[in-house]
């Protein structure tokens, strides 16, 4: 059987009973590269499974499927995934392999920021679509994000934006020289994001996102408890002031709130608010949420 | 110490370790009651955790939180809930209210129907935004969710649509005599589902939905393994004749599939599909998705 795992969002304590299980009985049991980098240490989780972890790469686990499926028609293979194996970064392409090479495959669910984003108090029915969000370059600004939270915006929905990674990355002059050393991962920061948001803004002009008013709460490590999950809400500019220390550890997430905002969504969320009056006060006048 | 638990959406081998964790050491644990309508008997969770659990209602957590709080300052108290503590149904108002009387709350995340929804091959990213559907009866068909799969539809988006499930219902007589009998618990049916969409669909005549040629996936139990789960894909009118077996256990979601399919999501899902020639040719000549 082949096993694709969710790990959830905080740490090795997210992990399920079922997944647990499938990992101890596993042969092989691959980890999705920048999984660790995102939550805790290879060796923390080979600990805590009680087993050894073969590290593989995001191309590696697109390129080289065979390697890993590999006697998993007749033994338990596992491949452990941060978040949900269907959450931001999908798997198919490795289930679509494994069926073809008629493998039976058991997919492990685990929570991922597409759901527990609920942390923020903003309703999951209250979302549209999701989108993503790269880190620009001088040349290179891909905006299509825009007329997805644009596309939201006019029907009142929030948008969750997820913000880039990068991992692997080469600089130009490794890449020249053909040596393959890496640099440091690198996050998009929150601030980071809202500077682009507004960039395009201030292009397109519609309107959709105004650094003053526009509500707007940023999440990491969602669920890890008091010592790791950040929550902060506030506008687009009140966010972009914060010390980066404010968001805690990456991966982070941002949500752009809709107008069909809830007096309630309201009142949860006012507790993660850098100001708490000014968010009530736009959510009011700007959202046109009826508070007590 | 104040814990809302997410059990995930299959059995009780769904929880997370930290969620285990939690419950052992809690001097009390509610349970929601229709999880357990939803999943396994109480007394297989209660012999898997180790611990006896308490029945609360949905409306016993809305309206009693005191009660399930009490000494939540001095003590682990656990509240054990189907999916996540913030999928389809939200939990704010315990959390707001444990807020209130200064008692320490920590959510523990699983996976719900929000995003384990990405089983079905469809892509999250290409959803819009989440809406429920509800019995209708003779006298009261509310309609809402139809304007919501059009916003998504014309965006091309996908939605996914949670059927109703009704406990704790009384006879008209029952109710009349004041007699605490309760029905049995009812759910909506994938067929019946359909069948009320077509219905809205005729008084509306948008073309927003249309039998024959608008593509749906049906679920049940997403991560239960071959045992449990069920997915079911193909058009609206293909899905409405299979019989109620072929679904498997409640509670049941469907996807309306929206205009911007990929042709990978047609491919995944095709695994699923009632009549996979059909499936494909729908999506290609239908949806306009280019297929080898």
């Amino acid at each position: 059987m082949f096993y694709i795992i969710g790990l959830g969002l905080s740490d090795e304590q997210d992990v399920t009973i079922r997944g647990l299980n499938a990992i101890k009985k596993s042969t092989r049991v691959y980890l999705e590269a920048y999984t660790s980098i995102l939550m805790v240490e290879k060796d923390r989780l080979e600990s805590f499974y009680g087993r050894e972890l073969i590290l593989a790469d995001r191309d590696v686990v697109e390129t080289q499927s065979d390697e890993i499926l590999r006697d998993a028609d007749k033994e338990d293979v596992s491949l452990l995934v941060v978040g949900d194996p269907f959450g931001a970064t999908t798997h198919t392409d490795i289930i679509l392999r494994a069926r073809a090479l008629k493998i039976p495959t058991r997919v492990i669910h685990n929570a991922s920021i597409m759901n527990a984003v609920g942390a923020s108090g903003l309703q999951l029915y209250n979302f549209g679509q999701t989108v993503s969000l790269v880190f620009f370059t001088e040349t290179w600004k891909p905006d299509s994000f825009y007329d997805r939270i644009k596309e939201n915006a006019d029907l009142g929905l929030h948008t969750l934006v997820l913000l880039d990674i990068k991992v692997k990355e080469q600089s130009e002059e490794n890449l020249a020289r053909g040596r393959k050393i890496y640099e440091p991962p690198r996050y998009m920061s929150v601030p980071q994001a809202v500077s682009q948001l507004i960039e395009i803004e201030s292009i397109r002009k519609t309107g959709t996102l105004n650094p003053d008013t526009t509500l707007a709460v940023a999440l990491s490590r969602v669920g890890g408890g008091d010592e790791n999950q950040r929550i902060v809400a506030g506008t687009l500019s009140e966010l972009s002031q914060q010390q980066p220390e404010m968001y805690g550890e990456p991966l982070h997430s941002l949500v752009i709130v809709g107008k069909r905002l809830h007096h309630l969504e309201v009142e949860y969320a006012e507790d993660f608010a850098v100001d708490k009056e000014n968010w009530r006060s736009i959510a009011n006048k700007v959202y046109g949420c009826a508070l007590d």
